[in-house]
């Protein structure tokens, strides 16, 4: 079987382009259209944060009437707290963005664009080599591989390592590809929701980068229930990962389904639930290799709480072990020192009660009861030298889990934060 | 005149002694005796962690009462996490502390002694040591600058300074003096409350570490006054530093006030707000020292945050900037990357609009009003190479303001907490 990749599913054509934004001679502008008759149908989840870069803004819009043509991204800078003028670049992008493929492919309006941006903070956009790099992506979209990997790496930053994942299923009688790319490496901490046409976006207790992700699919699926669906995939994809828990002001998920597959996914349906399985497989994939990908990271580490009160209390203890320096700090010692894992479980505003809590570090008790566990604590750090290492803690209150994804922290993290000017 | 220590108030005498505890050759005992007629009134603040240790317990019961005749303390082993025979030995601390000054001093019960501990979670006290420990610091008590010192010394860890502060105020004709030590270098991110007698004790939003801080004063306070005192003053200080976020099994600030200079502080009067004001200076003084020796500091990092919605608003932002491991890292390098800290402030569940902000950096404003401001980036940088650098936010939206400091995360910070085996 072929290689799956983004441009998989039928009725997407994309690329990136080198425009001269990053610093490094890797792409910097990328273009994703869906190059069938109507646009695709279209969901997407943006950052909480209340400062939020200017495509975001642009973005909600754009995405609110369920449909996109196309997305456009740069990276290399953020377009983010550059006030009016950054707004006017954001909608731009989407005019260039508009403009290229109204040659291309089929009439496309800007409003049907989602633009991205990810980078540094507080620069505007270098809307001269931007325009430059939009009408290249125009002039060499395709659907191979290569012009997947051409996207995919045209939005990374600080990542080592381009970031996708791809799944078929059967609907009906159809097999249909759910795909995606990301990026994300550093300020890492997504709470990301859908925006409400209109509404405000309330943030979400318990998670934070920039994170950037872009799925497809060749399903048809009605605007309402792709919401639905990445609304409840993201909680337990890209906002169960952190790295620095750094909720970033440009986070952004969108989803796409071109319907060129003519397999139709209604909500309530099984069709329905197995699609939501691909594209949480998808997105867990995703996220997944931010984490293992985060900045100076050496393994990841799987943080697991069962039996919490609720899946909320679970969560937010899952989340505050692994935002814990002192535990990333052990983890990348392979330092079985559990005392840091219970005590993080128990700073939170979640119910706990370590008298009845038992601590597993890579399968090995090490806590029951609010007592230590005798171990063999040079054979535990011997299993923590592992690229991805699990610490699961159950609660014994009720029958709330959760799972979140980070990494170790490494001297490395601090070389690349403390180094990085502005 | 004479230094001021902890033990300059009347009715004071402590010392430190090495038992063997820690692995270097450091006092790890501390014995903090009031020795007039009466025990001390006092009050303490305990850490809000569900994971608290069993001196922890212990104290709260002990304090309860609103009188200390002593405190008890060892630095090398945490005795949390170590179930009922934690529980059993932190009482025999009490009881050998009780012996040993019975002799030495005055009728003592088991009861009126607060016991702590710092240290590694999960490991049972050494009680031989220990018990030697104690009994030696009941040969050795004294009132001199020098036994101070060793108190000091004896509830050390990883820091790497000893922690004091004293200052003098009149009350009617009595000069009283309020003094105190502490210790927190790392799991540094108190959230300390009072504990309420028979009640439960509700974890605050906001902040978190081993501190532990000990307040001696000669003035005469009741209790429920100095309960009140503390609590307050708490907020501002202790609570009010952050290294790592991560809030210890084992926080604890007792103040002891002896009564010994006849100067009586009453509630409402101007005695009690000159006296909350020389103990809100030495608390804010203990906390400063601690964020200047967290763990691989280089520099003390203040984080002002102005005219936010409330006075917890402008917390939980200060908070969540000093605690962003991109804004600690940043001001390592001496890198005026102002975009991490404005996304901090907006990443958190306070009001904030960045369209009305103003942020300073060691006084030159780098963004107003959602937009980058022009500035000398080398010329900020040179002056973030400061032992003390301050971002300022001003937020507009109302009279709510917090300071909280914190330091830097640098490469050491790894060094010591992933190579400090447990």
């Amino acid at each position: 079987m072929a290689q799956l990749h983004l441009l998989t599913p039928r009725g997407f054509r994309g690329t990136g382009v080198y425009a001269g934004i990053k610093t490094r001679h890797m792409p910097d502008v990328g273009l994703l259209v869906c190059h069938t008759d109507a646009p695709a149908t279209a969901a997407a989840v943006f950052t909480t944060n209340k400062v939020f870069a200017a495509p975001v803004k642009v973005g909600r819009e754009h995405v609110a009437g369920g449909k996109l043509r196309a997305v456009v991204v740069n990276a290399g800078c953020a377009n983010a707290c550059t006030g009016r003028q950054g707004e006017k670049d954001a909608r731009r992008m989407c005019q260039l963005a508009a403009e290229v493929i109204t040659v291309e492919v089929i009439a496309a309006e800007p409003a049907e664009i989602l633009p991205s941006s990810t980078g540094i903070i507080g620069h505007l956009l270098p809307m001269d080599k931007l325009e430059t790099g939009i009408r290249d992506c125009g002039l060499y979209l395709g659907d191979s591989l290569e012009h997947a990997m051409l996207f995919a790496d045209a939005i990374l930053t600080t990542d080592l390592k381009r970031k996708w994942a791809a799944t078929q299923v059967k609907i009906g009688r159809e097999s249909v590809t759910v795909a995606g790319v990301c990026k994300g490496s550093g300020m890492i901490g997504p709470r990301m929701a859908l925006a409400k046409p209109g509404g405000s976006v309330r943030p979400k207790r318990g998670m934070h980068a920039t994170m950037l992700g872009y799925i497809t699919t060749d399903a048809a699926v009605p605007a309402p229930l792709l919401r639905q669906l990445l609304g409840a995939c993201t909680e337990t994809s890209f906002n169960a990962v952190t790295v620095d828990d750094h909720t970033s002001t440009n986070d952004t998920v969108a989803l796409l389904a071109s319907g060129a597959s003519n397999a139709a996914v209604r909500a309530g349906t099984a069709e329905a639930r197995k699609f939501a399985a691909a594209l949480q497989e998808v997105c867990q994939s995703l996220a997944y290799q931010i984490a293992a990908d985060g900045e100076g990271a050496t393994k990841v580490v799987v943080v697991k709480v069962k039996g919490a009160a609720s899946e909320a209390d679970a969560r937010v203890m899952a989340r505050a072990i692994a935002n814990s320096p002192l535990v990333k700090c052990a983890m990348h010692g392979n330092d079985p020192n559990w005392g840091r894992i219970v005590s993080a479980a128990g700073l939170t505003q979640a119910a706990f009660d370590p008298d009845r809590a038992t601590l597993k570090l890579q399968g090995t008790i090490v806590f029951r009861k609010g007592q230590p566990v005798p171990f063999d604590a040079a054979a535990v750090s011997e299993l923590l030298k592992a690229p991805e290492v699990t610490a699961e803690l159950s609660c014994r209150l009720g029958k709330g889990n959760a799972i979140v994804w980070t990494c170790d922290l490494s001297k490395e993290y601090v070389t690349i934060n403390a180094d990085y000017h502005t």
